[in-house]
C-alpha cells in the first residue's frame, strides 16, 4: 500500500469509528420508524448534466462545488471529505452500506465525491445523477427536522453556487421526475406486525394510491428483506415542500398506527407464534456458525419486535440497528481484514452475531 | 374419578417416577448405539393365538401367564403389573412413548398385559401378537447382555408354562416369520454424520442385503427422524440365537465405524456446516415457543452430535435422551394434567426444552 492510499484507509476506518447518531434510536416512534431522510436535487447553472459531462468537466464541477462549500462553512468543521476515485472498491461499498452514497454514486468514481459530517447526519453528494445532491437524516419519524436541515444547507450553498433554477417549473433537474423541488423525502419504516398479519400487500397499495413510492430498503424487489420498508414522495412538481412533507408525515403516522394495531392483535391472538417468531430469530442468531445477510436481516428484524415487547433485557434497539449495518458484507470484510467469499462472510457474520448477543447477555446476567 | 381409578394412576406415576436405566446411556458405544433390545415370542400349548382366541380366553390366557410368572419368581421383587383395560388411553400411550408396549398391545387392550421391572431392563407383554412376548434392554451395543436377560427369564418361564415348541421347527408363533427362535434381536442407532453426508441411503442398502432389517424407530416411513434407526434380524429359523445375535453385532460395530468416519469426515471439510447444524438445533430448542414433535426430534439428534464434539458443557447423553422420551405426547399431557391439541402440545413441548436447557446453562455457567 502506497502512502497516498494508507492516508485514504486511515481516514475512512477514522471516520467508521464515530457514532452513526441517526442508528442510536432516539426519535420518536423509532421503534417502528427507523430513520427519516430528505434530499435535494440540484445543479450548476451552464454545466453539463454528470451523465454528459466528460471526465474534465466533472473534476471542473466536483471542484467548484467543493470549494463552495468550504468557503460557505455551512456544514460546521467536523467533516469528511471523500473522492470516490481514491477509494478501493471495499470502501466504497462501506460508504453504501451505511446509506451514505447511491449505487449511481460509486458506480461511475470519476469526478465524484461524498462530502459528510461526523454524525453522518448531513452531507452531500457530488457528481451523481445530479451535480449536487444534498442528505439530511433524522432518527424515528422527524421529516419536518431532517427538511430542515436539508434546507438550510440548501439555503447557505445557494449564496456560493450559481443554481440551475427556472421561476415557472423550480429546480432543473437530469431526470424530468426530479424538476421542481427537487426533494425526496423518505421513512424508513419496520412493518413486521403487517407482514406477519397478511396486512402489508393491501396497506402498500393502499400508500401508492395516494401518490407515494414503497420500496424495500435495498431497492425494488427487496420488499420483504427484513421486513423494512422505504416510503417516499413520488411527485416533486405542483407542491411545495412543506405540503409533501406534511402529507407524507400524515400518511407515515397513520401507518404507524396501524402496525402498533396489527401487533396488539397478534399479541393477542396468536401470542405463542409471535413469541415463537421472535424466540427462534433469536436462537438462530445467538447459535449459527454461518448465516447470510438476507437470513440475519429477517432475525435482526424479529429482534426488535422483541424489544418493543419487553422479552429480552439483554437488548435495545439501537444495538440491533447498529447490527443491522455491520452484517453488510463490505462492513465484515472490512473489519475482517480479509477477502472473503460468500461462505466466509457467513461465517465472519455468524461470528460477529454470536459474540455480540453472548456478550450481552453475560452483562445482564 | 373413582377409587380403582386413582389407584391405577398412582401406580402410574409412582412407576414412571423411576428412572429408566437403558436411558443413561452407560452403555459401550452409547454416542451411536443408543440401546439394544431383544425380544423372544412365546405361545401357550393348547390355546388359541390371541388374535384367534375370544375375550374369555384371553382372559384366561392371561391369568395363567401371570400366575405362572408369579410363581417363578424369576423377574424378582421390583416389577409392575398393568392390565392394559385397566388404564386410559392416554396412559397407555405413555407405555408406548417408552417402548414398553407395542402398538399391536395397546390395540386391542381387552386381555392385554404388561409386567415389567423397575429400571425398565426388562419385561413382558401377555396376549400381544403371541400369548408372551419376553423383553429385555441394555443401553449401548450390549446385545450379548440383552439375549442373556431374556435367556434366563425364558429359561425360568419355560419350567411353569407348557410352551407351544416342535422338535423340527423349534418355538411356534402367530406369525410364520417369527417361527424357530421366536426371537427379535435390535439396536437403536443414532447415524446423524452418515445421513448428513448422503451415505445412509446405501448403507441400509448393504445392511439389507446382509439379511437385516432398517426401520426408523417410530416404524416404517420414518427412517429419518431424529437420525434414528433401528436395526433387527430378519430371519429366525436355520440359525441360532448365537448365531444371530453375534452376526448382527458384527455388522453393527462396521457401521459405528461407518459413522464415525463420516463424523470425522465433515468437521475436516465442513467444519462450519456441521458447527451450524449443531448450534441452530441447539438455538431452536433453547428459545422456541412453539415446537412440533419431529422438529424437536431432530434438533434433539443434533444435540448428540454436539455432545460428541465436546461444544457444550452443560449437556450430557443422558439428558438428551431423556428429553427424546420426555417431547412425546402423552408424556407431555401426563406431566401438564391437561388434555392438549396440537398447539397446546407444542408449546407445551417448547416450554419443556426451553426451561431445562436454561437450568442446564444456568448450572454450568
Amino acid at each position: 500500500m502506497d502512502r497516498e492510499n494508507e492516508d485514504t484507509c486511515q481516514k475512512v476506518l477514522k471516520f467508521l469509528s464515530q457514532n452513526v447518531s441517526w442508528l442510536e434510536a432516539s426519535g420518536p416512534g423509532d421503534d417502528i420508524a427507523i430513520c427519516s431522510r430528505v434530499r435535494l436535487a440540484r445543479n450548476i447553472s451552464g454545466e453539463p448534466f454528470p451523465i454528459a459531462a466528460n471526465l474534465k468537466q466533472r473534476d471542473y464541477i466536483r471542484s467548484s462545488i467543493e470549494d463552495a462549500i468550504r468557503h460557505s462553512c455551512c456544514m460546521g468543521q467536523d467533516v469528511s471529505q471523500f473522492q470516490m476515485d481514491d477509494l478501493t472498491e471495499l470502501q466504497r461499498q462501506i460508504f453504501f452500506e451505511r446509506r451514505l452514497v447511491s449505487a449511481e454514486l460509486i458506480g461511475q468514481p470519476q469526478g465524484a465525491a461524498l462530502i459528510v459530517c461526523s454524525d453522518e447526519t448531513h452531507g452531500v453528494m457530488i457528481n451523481e445523477e445530479d451535480h449536487l445532491r444534498i442528505q439530511a437524516l433524522a432518527p424515528g419519524l422527524q421529516l419536518e427536522k431532517a427538511w430542515k436541515l436539508a434546507d438550510g444547507l440548501d439555503n447557505c450553498f445557494a449564496e456560493y453556487l450559481p443554481y440551475a433554477y427556472d421561476p415557472q417549473l423550480g429546480y432543473l433537474t437530469c431526470c424530468p421526475t426530479n424538476v421542481g423541488t427537487g426533494m425526496r423525502a423518505s421513512v424508513m419504516l419496520h412493518l413486521p406486525g403487517l407482514l406477519l398479519s397478511g396486512q402489508v400487500s393491501s396497506a402498500i397499495q393502499g400508500i401508492r394510491t395516494l401518490g407515494l413510492t414503497v420500496r424495500g430498503i435495498y431497492g425494488e424487489g427487496t420488499e420483504n428483506h427484513g421486513s423494512l420498508f422505504q416510503i417516499s414522495n413520488q411527485s416533486t412538481l405542483g407542491e411545495s415542500e412543506k405540503m409533501i412533507i406534511d402529507r407524507l408525515h400524515s400518511v407515515i403516522s397513520q401507518l404507524i398506527v396501524h402496525e402498533k394495531n396489527s401487533r396488539a392483535m397478534l399479541l393477542e391472538h396468536n401470542k405463542y407464534k409471535l413469541l415463537n417468531h421472535v424466540g427462534r430469530s433469536y436462537g438462530k442468531l445467538r447459535h449459527s456458525y454461518i448465516i447470510d445477510f438476507e437470513e440475519a436481516l429477517n432475525a435482526l428484524s424479529a429482534l426488535r419486535i422483541g424489544v418493543d415487547m419487553h422479552m429480552f433485557t439483554s437488548l435495545n434497539v439501537a444495538l440491533v440497528n447498529d447490527l443491522l449495518v455491520k452484517i453488510s458484507p463490505a462492513h465484515l470484510q472490512l473489519t475482517s481484514g480479509d477477502e472473503l467469499d460468500e461462505e466466509g462472510l457467513g461465517v465472519k457474520r455468524a461470528e460477529l452475531l454470536r459474540e455480540t448477543l453472548k456478550k450481552m447477555e453475560s452483562e445482564t446476567r
